[in-house]
């Protein structure tokens, strides 16, 4: 039988442009063309939707990454999936983070779970259906696909589903509207009535409706950013007005993998829960028994992938917060998360993503951490 | 012989001119016109020179106070000191703490230090003097007084001082200059070179020296913001333009003190740094084995007062990070030292300040936190 | 008959709770307890939801208002109403703008017409009218009444209708829903889907349905924020969640009026448009032959109100622009107001307020310009 | 005898790597790999130090101009210098100008004065004279070389002047201070004591010296940011830490030139005087009786220059302005400008860089304002 082996490699950048790191990796023949899968990272620059560090970026490493694979720049996203997130407000080092898989043939296997990566891409999403029930049944059969091909059949099973959607621009809206449809929103940013929070959270569900986290018949149009009790525990999710189709990359454990790596994860309860990073790094295998990581725990962690949405509400453990009133807040509420995962990891070079208010993303109030462990075998 | 009892309570606020919290006090007799020293607090506002939520909560609280003491709201300096400090980004909860001092007399003194507050004015500094060694000289004189005051001659029983000093401003830059003097800087700012930071520094310098951190012939006016191995590890500083002298808080434990509270305070290495909180809630005598503090530990927790500088570095633990790129980086550097104290007191309600780059304020990266702890006794 | 006699006086302010102007004009008799009618101002501060210099501005202006009429400060608004616009960006002077009315008795009009004013209250808007027809029918009501208060009876001598209505909180938004309704949006801000926003255009459409710039016929929920081809010329409108009715006051020109003031308006073609400030000042009566106003013309111009709402679109004249990618568009777009009208009226105590994308406050990409100019007589 | 003739093509761009509107010219042979010397533009972004949509704009331009001149992208800047201004708030169309000359023999000249360029490169300016008089005398000898090349030779026919020198970093800092040197500021920023800010004020008055507009007796290092009344009309100036020596482009206009252009410059007399851009129209040519440009007159304008730079004072025309205080002062400021110049050109494809506060490059409180104008022959 087939198992695969899944390796990650944290390269921290010091430009948007910076492909040193890949370079190495690949020159060290750590990363081959048929292995790797995907690049997963954290850009410096504004985190908006016009943060051109984030542009560059991803023009300089598909750039890149089709030399390296050997096909075109606007063919690179058929071979590798790219999910690029701008800001590193704070505590947050740039940097990408490249996924490999290789498979290799298991006579047997056994009971030891280790890390697998899945992909998929969906169906094409029409404007009229971005953040409503069309997005969430393409992106929760995408998701179902991505297991598939990851070897996943529990979802008990899957840690980290991290999806890429179509939002909306005032081109699709028009085209939408031309044809007698309606959108869900004709405010294109991440604020609450948001397009691309509408997105955002319909791929959100989506995912929790494939890994039965939100049953169908609870779903709706109409409980998308309004019923915050449905959510994914495990989805990370972002949109774009360029895309057509969806992406979903699933990451988790299965005892059809030779890996050296284990993923978990955990939700926060709130906003200051230092203990719900603590906990994902236990769901990954680290075991500390002392309540803190020692350094020597730390050494066998990889990576730390986390979301850092702002509440919704003004209190926190019963007093009030002026987070939701800050100018900022997009940048603050980030680059809070980043603090809270580095406080806990001892490093800065975490994945971190968020900023927006309310998500079907992890929990009211909470959000999603996961985390990458090397196993000691 | 005569000793202190003094208490502090933290009271969340709802708006900048929220006095209702201090009115319950009072009418509770738990503040009374004799026994308030100091009100010490963070305002909800931009955190900037011209925050109008820290003005307008200077004028309510000075018309409050001026009331409850029954003096002149402009004479109320001379009974109650202020700190108010602008700016709550991020888990960072608007509230005005009250420390209130009562003297009574002991037949004899044990050995079980208890929390003192002493407080001293310093002569006048003309704007000639700001961010430089007149100023310094001035601050650690009036620091010495502030020991007295609060009975304290051994500077291992400070655990912070708390001072606010005249800045510049364009008028008594002008005056200076017409009586052929120089001024530290022209920037009004609180930037790398602003006379804000200057006059900061400065303060810090001169609580150094008088604790005896920094021997005095180190001190010239030319290592101000310049050689930061210079600096104190229990001063927080701040300045107003509108200031002609100096006012000094000192927080100590003393023998000669009936207090229920004890205060500690320890720095942090480096930004991400919670350990540092934790040893500043073992300093003020919180005990917990297990390397976390436990639920009921906390609850022994009356306030914490933290220092959020950002680093000079673009390097925490040998990773970049873009902090001192951001354009909201005093927003942020704020925000990011409430998460930290946050994440470690589970709590919102701690006094941090801060947001400017490097200070003699605690070491080169690291931060000073204070604690204060009520006693089981 | 009666006539009225109306005054504009224009007090710059040192700080949002600055008095001195107004306690100047009442010393000196130019307002009176029973002449005084509205406050009209800029407030220096944010700008935003949460703006604290304009919260002081407006606790210390009704106090002295209340004083200075007679009543407590919460009865203040039954007798002078307050427009304070938050924000002074740029070349805004931070000002507050006196309006008195004095009723004379008249034996016979002539045909000159001159400044009148009109004030109304609206019935209550319950939070599932905000935004929709409820609030635009109550609004065109009021702005009926106003206008017959202000004795006119013609729209076209009506130049500016400033109205105030209720927006949604969430304390609103909750009443409203478990009440059986909905709202129009659970986004609180001035975003392009924000209440606050529908709140506002919904005000303008209510002032274009009294004024028929807009038949009643073509309204309807579904127009407000959608199509922006309905619109008012002479709407300045704003929304605030703590307020339960509408309040109306109308500016124009009557036959029946002794007043040495005529105002006038026009809108602005596009954002850059400074003939549209010119033409403002044309229409309240100044005559310059040479395409610019010359000093002596300008001595004339009392005051100016002006919008100054950021186009939708992201073309000004065929030229690609980038202000609605902005991070801080809202400012911007505000200060670019105040500069495009300072650089005609060469002054910068202007009324200015905006920063909102879209608005059916004036037309697509224009802007409305009100001028009140004294007349030689 | 050698003749210029100049030319001057703006190209609006989608992106900051846009490039087709370059492509565009050079593909119906308007500039051609000997002709082209300087690309001007302005780059939509932060306008910050770390704006990538500057950095990237100038590494996507540098490479298609390398392949256009035929040399590698890091030999560019000895063929084609480029100016490149980050950051786009408000009203100003991202673009690029370039610049083309060619020589053409001549056998008289006549007295109609037209439009020519020239460039030079200075001396290597080491980090501890950035921001003193050994830049300032280093810019100035370029500049007369930069005449000379440009057959300059009264200062009367030179309207613009745009220099680069270099700035200082960290590590140039610890370069000078290891070898014993002081440098000028430690605060990197184009704040008030800013290094950004020292280099561009003395690459201005470099200039100034150039052209006799200070005498060199009235310099000396203490005069750089200190006494205002010494400043340029025409110097145009920025600074980045990569470079190492200064460049330097002058537009004038000589008898010995066969271009169709013309350039003139004027400055504003403060921040609000749109008569200053119109008097920059005049200086370059254009005829306008009726006190405003007609549609026919602005068709011949080919292009402003622009600075705006925020004056040091809290005042215009007498009346308290904010701006100094806002947040965004450095945005607002930028934007500001494009305003004053698109509300008299009627378009916003013009060059305005600024933000900063105070500078010798114009008078206090004015700006410089320079404009190509094509003539009727």
């Amino acid at each position: 039988m087939k198992a695969q082996r899944v390796e990650l490699f944290v390269c921290p950048t010091a430009t948007p442009a910076d492909t040193t790191g890949l370079q190495r990796l690949a020159d060290s023949g750590k990363i081959k063309p048929d292995t790797l899968v995907a690049l997963v990272g954290k850009t410096e620059g504004t985190g908006a939707h016009d943060d051109w560090g984030r542009v560059w970026a991803d023009v300089a490493l598909r750039e890149w990454t089709g030399k390296f694979v050997g096909v075109p720049p606007d063919e690179v996203a058929k071979h590798v999936i790219f999910v690029l997130s701008g800001g590193c407000p704070g505590v947050i080092t740039p940097h990408i983070a490249a996924v490999t898989r290789e498979w290799i043939e298991l006579s047997d296997v056994g009971n030891d779970k280790r890390m697998v990566v899945g992909r998929a891409g969906s169906d094409p999403m029409p404007p009229e259906e971005v953040g409503r029930m069309g997005q969430i049944r393409k992106v929760a059969e995408a998701t179902r696909r991505a297991m598939a091909d990851a070897g996943l059949t529990d979802p008990k099973d899957v840690h980290l589903v991290m999806v890429k959607v179509p939002g909306l621009t005032t081109a699709s809206i028009k085209d939408a509207e031309s044809r007698g449809k309606t959108v869900v929103s004709h405010d294109l940013t991440f604020g609450p009535e948001g397009a691309g929070a509408y997105a955002n959270d319909a791929a959100a569900l989506g995912v929790a409706m494939a890994l039965g986290e939100v049953p169908e018949s609870s779903l709706s149009d109409g409980v998308v950013r309004r019923d915050w009790n449905l959510y994914s525990e495990v989805a990370m999710t972002s949109s774009g007005g360029e895309k057509r189709h969806g992406e979903v990359v699933v990451f988790g454990n299965s005892a059809a993998s030779r890996s050296s790596l284990r993923i978990g994860h955990a939700v926060t309860k709130d906003f200051i829960d230092a203990e719900g990073v603590r906990n994902a790094l236990r769901s990954a295998g680290l075991r500390f028994s002392n309540g803190l990581p020692a350094d020597a725990d730390l050494s066998q962690l990889v990576h730390v992938f986390a979301k850092s949405v702002i509440p919704g509400s003004d209190q926190i453990r019963g007093q009030r917060i002026t987070l939701l009133d800050d100018a900022d807040a997009y940048q603050i509420g980030k680059a809070l998360g980043g603090m809270l995962v580095a406080s806990v990891t001892g490093r800065t070079t975490n994945y971190v993503s968020g900023g927006e208010r309310n998500s079907h993303q992890g929990p009211p109030g909470g959000n999603i951490i996961a985390a990458v462990v090397r196993t000691e075998t």
